[in-house]
């Protein structure tokens, strides 16, 4: 029936088919690494407004509890579990990357939907682990083919999210070639987000109700709701319609030889990548010489020119322009040690010895640097000159988060919201998701209980 | 902040302000007749098996019964009540239409929204009549300027329909405009449907997921949900991203002066528009003299070129079949005098006496026609003949079904699935909408009960 490669189908195919035997050792282990920094990052995000809002409505028309709504204390039904799980994962936009053109944060809109249905199975862990990284597979081909040439107009968190999490829903049900090819399509024809919603509560829901459309795409065609079959590739389908002129073909070349999780990135820092650099290296310098706020002088730092363009504000007054000033980021940096979100919370922006150090930080454009690169000069009240570089920042491909580190984010982002015992058991829970023959121990993990939640805030 | 118009708030702060006494008699009526045929193509719909399928799923995730899922004898959560209602609606493609370019049929995305609101609120009837008709107006106004030179790719009625749903909605819950232009925005950031999904089950499911996710959009928007301000009009807002080069400041022009509503006709059979004068005439010649299938020998009709190019097909099989083939629907409306779902069963177009009579048919072409323009010759065995001309077919803007005629679709829509003396009361109901001081009187009238399911196949 058809001339041009069936895109839709073989996708499925290639889903339906996999064998968790037919993964490589390190995939398995990227996506493992992946699913404990977004768990975490829905741990760090459970008590934002947005989520406050979203639940508080969801809660209203929520059926019979069947998934953990992370760090709430509750569960909800599974729909509105994957909505807020969503919302809750990327809120504070501090979870992963990618090294294309897509702007993609590859976890977002995927993981919360194997998360909940997983728990609501009963599933065997490495089943969830599986289809995490097929969803994943899933989204970061259609996104890196339909969205090469422009990412300005479409938020493809949620766009191609939908996608991702239709299939990871769908393999976990154990949908057929048909039906699977039926949750793509289902998945197409909701895909929605605009870029124009940045800076908005929006951005963050799209991710949730994403991951909630893809869901309800499997559920729904697992009972043979039916839709096109070529949802992708049709001359009416995703890619011509999203990005008229792409070429979808690109996203079934190689199946199965390559993956795309190795090239998911984890941030470090709660802030835009430009900055990781400039902060890596003050965190660097002080670890290494052992530099309190007080011995410093003055400090100068070295960085790529879009970083002053983009964060060159040198006097921020909240915790959310701090996120785009450089010199209270590199201020933060040397003082703390650090750069997650309670660094750009607005006291850690207004404190005395924050504030103080930054009025004595300047920073100059190199165009000779590279955008992960930057490099600080410490002079200190005694005299003495520190000089450090940072090639590659951490969290890039070239210089990725470690398991400790990614341990130490998680880490970081649960304090205060789940007690260190349910932390530790989500870590090793995460590290050894496979093994498990019941994924709900890992949602139990990080439930978390109306007393801890009663004493934040 | 803006030079260009603010298309979004100002289209929020008229919903806002708009008081029902504002809007024309005519308007009101028109309103009327529209909602009363959403709710006959709803209980018409309720048995589609695309609504059985979709029912089933949402049911495991179904909240507190809130509102009422029509002629299906049970109550749902208010999301889930509204993404049924849609389905239902729509499912016949037996609703309505517009003669613009956009290939709406406006009301199967809105209506649902404050249908099920209006009835969890116990709303005045006109405040929920109020409502609907504003969002008809939002729907359309956004439709008709975005997709006034391309039609092809998006299903309008979905994307379109979600910001309709969203203001129908935030206008019963009484929204201000700051919360109004989010309601909207966060519409914009959900709109999807695909055109590729025509013939599939997932053209219904794009209404009603519409009317859902307009619902959704306005409830957060309540509690202060923020989305961008601009979300229509922006750069890389909604009608630049939709419709790359679309014009939206239309949208805007002559609010409160000029009304949609009295340009949306309804359809008076169960097939495609371009067939209506065919069944048009024929049930005009059958009905002026009294004509029996038996008495008569043969039958040519004339019609525009496009009825034979889409419509040719002299030997259907199917009921889907049947609803593009012209000699079917002359044959059945010669017979039945009719044109509504029955008709297009698999055993009306394999009657022996229907089957018959087509095969006695001829039709030709005639360039000079017009598209809603129709003539009928028929020879008798005994030699008479008897001619008939249609020079615009029922159901169009130059002639519009009347109240009765309304009122004949609704009890052919509801035969079989709801109780006579339901359907009185549901029509009457309808006609005095707006004097009932708690709305949930309506949806009570085509609930369904039990017992009348059980009947039913």
């Amino acid at each position: 029936m058809d001339n041009p490669p069936q895109i839709t189908r073989t996708l499925a195919r290639y889903v339906v088919e996999s064998r968790f035997s037919d993964l490589p050792a390190s995939v398995v282990h990227d996506g493992r690494r992946a699913l404990l920094n977004w768990v975490g990052c829905a741990v760090g995000g459970s008590h934002h407004e947005a989520v406050d809002k979203a639940l508080k409505v969801r809660t209203r028309f929520a059926g019979t509890p069947q998934a953990t709504v992370i760090a709430r204390g509750q569960a909800s039904d599974l729909m509105s579990a994957a909505l807020i799980n969503g919302i809750s994962s990327h809120v504070h936009d501090f979870d992963d990357g990618q090294p294309r053109n897509t702007n993609l944060n590859p976890t977002a809109a995927v993981a919360p939907a194997p998360f909940a249905l997983g728990e609501l199975m009963k599933a065997h862990g490495r089943d969830v682990l599986h289809a995490f990284i097929l969803g994943i597979e899933v989204e970061c081909r259609i996104a890196n083919a339909v969205y090469v040439t422009d990412n300005a107009r479409w938020f493809t968190n949620s766009t191609t999210g939908v996608f991702g999490a239709a299939a990871a829903a769908g393999k976990l049900l154990g949908l057929d070639e048909q039906r699977m090819t039926w949750a793509l399509g289902i998945a197409a024809t909701q895909s929605s987000g605009l870029r124009e919603m940045f800076g908005t509560m929006c951005k963050s829901f799209n991710c949730g109700r994403a991951a909630e459309s893809g869901l309800l795409a499997a559920l729904l065609a697992e009972e043979d709701f039916t839709s096109s079959d070529q949802s992708i590739e049709a001359p009416r389908g995703f890619a011509q319609v999203y990005l008229p002129g792409s070429d979808p073909s690109p996203i079934i070349a190689g199946l199965g030889e390559s993956y795309e999780l190795p090239y998911v990135t984890f941030k470090p820092f709660a802030c835009g990548i430009v900055l990781h650099a400039a902060i890596d290296v003050c965190i660097q310098v002080r670890e290494r010489y052992h530099l309190a706020p007080m011995q410093i002088d003055r400090i100068m730092i070295r960085v790529h020119p879009i970083v002053l363009k983009i964060t060159g504000n040198p006097a921020p007054r909240t915790g959310l322009e701090g996120k785009f000033s450089v010199y209270h980021c590199a201020s933060v940096a040397l003082v703390d040690g650090a750069g997650g979100e309670r660094q750009f919370q607005d006291d850690r922006v207004n404190d005395p010895q924050v504030l103080s150090l930054r009025q004595r930080i300047q920073a100059e454009a190199d165009p000779a640097f590279r955008r992960d690169q930057a490099s600080v000069r410490v002079t200190l009240t005694d005299g003495r000159v520190f000089e450090h570089t940072v090639e590659h920042a951490i969290g890039t491909l070239d210089n990725p988060l470690s398991d400790a580190a990614l341990e130490g984010k998680f880490r970081a982002l649960a304090d205060g919201i789940l007690p260190a015992t349910s932390v530790n058991e989500a870590i090793d829970t995460c590290w050894a998701i496979d093994t498990l023959s019941d994924f709900s121990r890992l949602p139990a993990t990080v439930a978390g209980a109306g007393t801890v939640t009663d004493t934040e805030g």
